[in-house]
């Protein structure tokens, strides 16, 4: 007896350990101001713990596409977890309210935590889809209400962000490399670090970002700058120009001459024909310079001055000197030009080098391209055929410039056990009430077929079991579904100081890897670029009912004239 | 002479006292991987002290329009003020660098530091124009490279949305007031903080992110959402049904008696002819319930069921009550469907009321609409005529949804004294060597006429003296100006542990006014929406020469075949 005694205490205990959200700045006043004026008019009114249950939820999928990764939901738990507000902000609070308060309210407000608040979520990195709930959060009108516009906002650019990474990866391929380079052009530092993390998620294999590394251990890549290369001016600056060689064994006392003995037969061969004139020499020394520094990972940007005239034969002469030494160069990155013809160009270089120079392997060198790219010119690349191995994505992917918000919403369904609905004239934002349940039902294929909402009260759907599927708002559009395996989709992630067993909050290569196997599981028309099929969102019939009986209930009637 | 002998300690005494970044997240580390790869390198080739100068500039204003607001500059310099590297933080770069590195460069990090740097940058809030610099950054260049990606994102999105408000301030006219609400569909937590900070900035009135409001003092707004309205079931749920009057003298035991006379006052009268049944009675609860809470401040959102027939004629009950009370309403907000219609019968409504109940000034009664509005909806309306006093704009604003990004860079353009250019085959990516002094030149009209950058060592600009001013790459384009009057832009805004004097960093308020003013004094042509005529950046007859020397210089010479 005992050991289950101690069960909630240790729980607790584990509960406490939840640290708080990755940004200091999501605080309890990272909210908008009339959660505040709200929270102040039910304390008034009495209502401020009356029972309420919010969906959050999307309603259309983004980047024409017809699928969506969920994520967010971990900084979510943490802001939950850790959710308290300190004197200075009620202070503050007080301060701004529209009127006067009573003292009472702050006495209240002193003691809102989340220990009577629930969260029910689909786990992060799933495939999901319009109107079916993301984050169920259930407690204290007032509580909950205070944690919407930040759960929003957790929830909102961290999912679409995800989306988009998952779009880049779709059309790359999975045998490219994907690096995130968009730090600097991200929609501030948190939008930078955000991206970093959610890109991962959707597929992206490596960061640029420093602090992105170091907070959630994504690999980091990254090499030199055009600025690197302007730098310097000639060979003769480098003063320490030896270079051990790669097995330690002996120490080659000038480098720099052996990278000129290259250049020079690179220039005098027959692969140098077109050109005219030597390579650019302070883009020489640059590489130069930079394969001292690190022999094992000699990756050049060629395109300072001229890719095929200069950035190409500097890169080489110095890739056949490390070469010489037992190093074998990592290769080149792209970021101007005409990235198609320059990959094949480069490619056919390097084979012509392997082939000249008898250097097993340096045609396979790797390129990395970036410069710009995004969905279309990826797949624009694709058709022309290329020869780039890993791609540097950044200001479209982390700024999502395709379809800059999501628009996550979140909505009052239910309130003391009575459902709720908000009416619209746009049937499109209509929302579904009742706390619900829902469900994914497989086919025998095992793809997904559908997604389910039911009353919580409502049996669930059974395996084999024929089930009447409706659209929510369009009556004549229904289906019969047997499904070959079901799946409940949101699952307990926080449960206050109950002692409801919770979901823990997996790592973040767990949410990356869930992620892969979600979106490979669907169903291909879905995800397709052009013209994909909308995956079908549905409640049962007797939720159908309900919907369309609320809506005739609360909806007035008007007398044409 | 003691006086003097004081003042480098009492500057060096200011300058400790610059707080770091708002977002603790803005660290060192919020930089791109090859900032610190670079750096290895450079200090491998003895290069790292070598003084740099770098220009950040963008190369095309933003949403199609002839200007841009620079904003983001006091963030910069709080970040450089309180620049350095912590053991923890060099035991990560060392762990990540792709190769092992030798002590030494780990003690000169353990060094870095920006007492070397210096800073010239245009002032926060200015009209700026594409190329001109915002920032000259001189320094070593190592220093100054590891500032780059973080000095880039800091100013990138804050222009950009900075900008984006000033375009929204332009369209919605100067009367009107513009409410920022994007915190839920910002990019991250930060974003909707360098959102609310900048669009305030750009010309917006208040904001309601209560954290942005604690943080920089801008004025907050917000009254109620949708969920407060479907909370509530009917009237009897009120409690504390009494209210004071406005003067104190009485209280009023039965408000919400009060408010459903006028409701059926209001339903019997001639006005809600049109109208079948009885309003909502939830929103009618959800109301008068608002107005005891902030009966000084009872501003209503009438769409939760049907603006006309329900949510109109709530309202004016609750604001006729409270009148009885001697409070004045403030007004309604509309978050969905025609706004230009909706808006045009809610006035034509109030002025009803007015005259049927003889309720003076109730036909001003303040109207805002929200609901995914934008330049384009702004404009949309104003066409169609409306009575909407004031706008919350909120996704289409805060993520710049018309073009999600500004596209900063930073670029070399002179090593210990010698100019460097970056060369591109494409012309507008070619950057324009040398250390640069940059004015502002205005005509007799008292506009500016164009920005004129020269060499450092050149003579500057003279009032009434005739300049040609030279388009940088394009040779015919030039054209002699003789200003009325000449504004240097670059001014000092960190000088290191120098004693050279330097800006104060302005208020928020100060920043906003001078955005304000500037945008004021550009040339309406420059303007406008629809095709707005370019502003003219030049450059000086020498600098032109000098800039296209050394291109000719740094290309290689092609060989047809």
């Amino acid at each position: 007896m005992e050991g289950i005694g101690n069960a909630p205490a240790e729980e607790r205990r584990r509960r406490l350990a939840i640290e708080g959200p990755t940004n200091p700045m999501v605080t309890p006043l990272l909210t908008d101001h009339y959660q505040y004026t709200m929270a102040y008019a039910y304390w008034k009114a009495g209502k401020h713990n009356e029972r309420a249950v919010f969906d959050l939820f999307f309603r259309r999928n983004p980047f024409g596409g017809e699928y969506t990764v969920f994520a967010g939901l971990e900084e979510c738990i943490r802001f939950i977890a850790n959710y308290k507000l300190t004197e200075k902000e009620i202070s503050f609070i007080r301060d701004n309210l529209p009127g006067k308060c009573e003292e009472g309210f702050l006495d209240y407000l002193r003691k809102v935590d989340c220990s009577d608040v629930e969260v029910y979520s689909v786990p992060e990195g799933s495939v999901v889809f319009p109107g079916v709930p993301l984050l169920r959060v259930e407690g204290p009108i007032t509580v909950v209400q205070l944690l919407e516009t930040t759960l929003v906002n957790l929830v909102n650019y961290a999912s679409l962000v995800a989306t988009n990474a998952a779009r880049h990866r779709f059309v790359a391929g999975k045998s490219k490399i994907l690096l995130e380079f968009g730090l600097r052009r991200s929609q501030g530092p948190d939008g930078g670090i955000s991206a970093s993390k959610y890109c991962y998620i959707g597929g992206f294999d490596a960061t640029s970002n420093v602090m992105a590394g170091k907070l959630f251990g994504i690999p980091l890549r990254g090499t030199h700058s055009h600025a690197f290369v302007s730098s310097f001016l000639s060979p003769d600056e480098i003063i320490d120009k030896s270079l051990q060689s790669s097995d330690g064994s002996t120490t080659w006392e000038d480098f720099v001459s052996l990278v000129q003995n290259w250049s020079n037969k690179i220039q005098r061969s027959s692969l140098f024909s077109g050109n005219h004139g030597e390579t650019n020499q302070s883009e020489l020394a640059a590489f130069t310079s930079y394969a001292l520094a690190f022999p094992h990972n000699f990756l050049a940007l060629v395109d300072t001055y001229d890719v095929l005239r200069s950035g190409i034969p500097n890169f080489c002469a110095v890739a056949l000197a490390l070469s010489d030494l037992g190093y074998k160069a990592v290769g080149i990155r792209l970021d101007s030009g005409d990235l198609a013809y320059l990959s094949y160009e480069a490619r056919k270089f390097f084979h012509a080098i392997e082939k000249e120079f008898k250097v097993p392997g340096f045609g396979r060198m790797s390129i990395t391209a970036s410069n710009d790219l995004n969905e279309e010119t990826l797949d624009h690349l694709n058709k022309q055929g290329h020869e780039v191995d890993a791609f540097g994505i950044g200001t479209y992917l982390v700024t999502c410039y395709a379809q800059a918000a999501l628009g996550c919403v979140f909505k009052l369904v239910e309130i003391n056990n009575q459902p709720r609905i908000k009416l619209s004239e746009d049937v499109s934002k209509v929302s579904i009430p009742c706390k619900k349940r829902c469900y994914r039902l497989y086919g025998k294929e095992g793809y997904p077929l559908v997604d389910l909402m039911i009353g919580e009260n409502e049996p669930p759907p059974k395996v084999a079991e024929r089930i009447l599927c409706r659209h929510p708002f369009n009556e004549s559009k229904r289906a019969y579904v047997a499904p070959k395996r079901v799946e409940e989709l949101l699952k307990c992630y926080w449960s206050g100081n109950t002692d409801k067993a919770r979901e823990e909050l997996p790592t973040l290569k767990d949410i990356r890897d869930r992620c892969m196997k979600q979106l490979e599981e669907m169903r291909p028309d879905h995800m397709q670029r052009l013209n994909p099929t909308p995956y079908k969102v549905s409640v049962s019939a007797q939720l159908y009912d309900f919907i369309h009986f609320l809506w005739l209930n609360e909806a007035p009637v008007g007398e044409l004239q």
